[in-house]
């Protein structure tokens, strides 16, 4: 039995509001992170003046090159995957000095990002106990271009296998010269991280579960909420006939996995 | 027939990637927040010296306390909900001057605020041309706490009925004098916005087209994702037989409008 490994709790990381819902082991957080295929990435826009973060969505996957076997539970780091000149891209540059490549991890754009799934709506008595069922994760770090073409090999398979397990087995590999220099990866060095996750039915305060009237009018429950993979639809291009079978089973199993967890969170354990 | 209201095209939430994928008009980015059951709303945080933007899920939506019959395409603002004593709220009324109310919009708070939507998995031929069909909008503007006690109910209402359908009408109503007091609403008057949206078919280069060992051996195609709602799960408590017509209702709607959209970008119009 090994140990469960949490991260640290700062100032900017520690849930105060529902604390019990506050989740800082690593699998919890690093789960959500890879089975969420879009991210919410924040950092502070330097062109802009009038104070608004930058913000936009972006796939992300966490893993280690330095130890590829890690478990989804052992310290890993969190890669993006974005096209060169994006804003991002340039800014983490700008960051690492111009022109110049570095591995100095200290000199990293501070980046927040963010993870969430909504599971439920939570359907009460009155519209101040609503609520969804939900898992998010939010991971604070430090981004750095990555320049070692094997590390930035590993990231982009990482990232298209998450599009789709074995996608990159399956598809025209390695990327060419220009793919190569035309797409960016960052590795964000994580500090520290947190998840929140509400599971379960509503509840209500004593002074409307008490009234007849109210009980016996209002419907109360959770409506499952769940992201689900459609029948796959080929390209007028496509001359393969028959969809693979790695992409029936990645959409059978991730069907099954969604589904099965917000019915899971229905009711009180 | 009315003409099409645009957000201004700024520095701040110009596309400069993919240009053809960015929208301006107020409807698409509306319909995109108030669809979407989360947002994440990121600011500076003041107490964090590490440079982390905060970045937050919450829930929110656009309407006009002024003119609450304005249509989806017209001016609108964006309330945001919470708990009295979070940290966003805390940081409104700080910003707005300590026990201060004020109506000063100039002294908000900067907040940028994303809701995005994931509709397809595209899978090309090589991992560089692989995507996600998707629908993302960022909306950036300045939040102040609102005090007018009509507005706040008006919010509350608009939120409840965003989770469900008609929600608040179904529920014990109005909040109580703790209910109005443990909760915030941020009202986000918007300066800019932007949405960008990828639809249709995978695109693959010559390079790739051109080999037949590629085309007749890597499936290509888009498997559709949408959020799913399941069957209504009644509450050990619940009292109420069936479930309502207007909660299945809803459930039916919602699922055949994310299904059918997700079905309709699988393939180039």
């Amino acid at each position: 039995m090994g140990k469960t490994l949490e991260y640290p709790k700062e100032s900017a990381n520690t849930i105060n509001r529902y604390k019990e819902r506050g989740k800082y082991d690593l699998q919890t957080i690093h789960q959500l992170i890879n089975t969420s295929p879009v991210l919410h990435v924040s950092f502070a826009n330097d062109t802009d003046e009038d104070g608004f973060p930058a913000l936009l969505p972006m796939i992300g996957q966490m893993g280690s090159f330095a130890y590829p076997s890690a478990g989804i539970d052992e310290p890993l780091d969190l890669y993006l995957h974005g096209y060169v000149s994006s804003r991002i891209m340039n800014l983490a540059r700008k960051k690492q000095g111009e022109g110049e490549v570095t591995s100095n991890e200290a000199s990293g754009m501070a980046v927040s990002i963010a993870a969430t799934k909504v599971d439920g709506l939570v359907l009460s008595l009155t519209p101040n106990s609503h609520s969804y069922n939900y898992r998010s994760a939010v991971v604070h770090g430090y981004a750095c271009l990555v320049s070692d073409p094997e590390e930035k090999i590993y990231a982009m398979r990482l990232i298209t296998d998450s599009v789709l397990d074995n996608r990159w087995a399956n598809t025209r590999t390695p990327p060419d010269k220009s793919e190569m220099s035309s797409t960016s990866i960052l590795r964000v060095r994580v500090v520290n991280a947190s998840a929140k996750v509400r599971a379960g039915a509503p509840h209500d305060d004593r002074k409307d579960t008490e009234r007849a009237d109210l009980v016996d009018s209002v419907w109360t429950g959770v409506v499952p909420v769940y992201e689900r993979l459609g029948d796959p639809v080929p390209s007028l291009d496509n001359r393969v006939d028959e969809v693979p079978g790695y992409i029936r089973q990645y959409v059978e199993r991730v069907n099954r996995l969604n589904e099965d967890y917000a019915m899971s969170v229905t009711r009180d354990k």
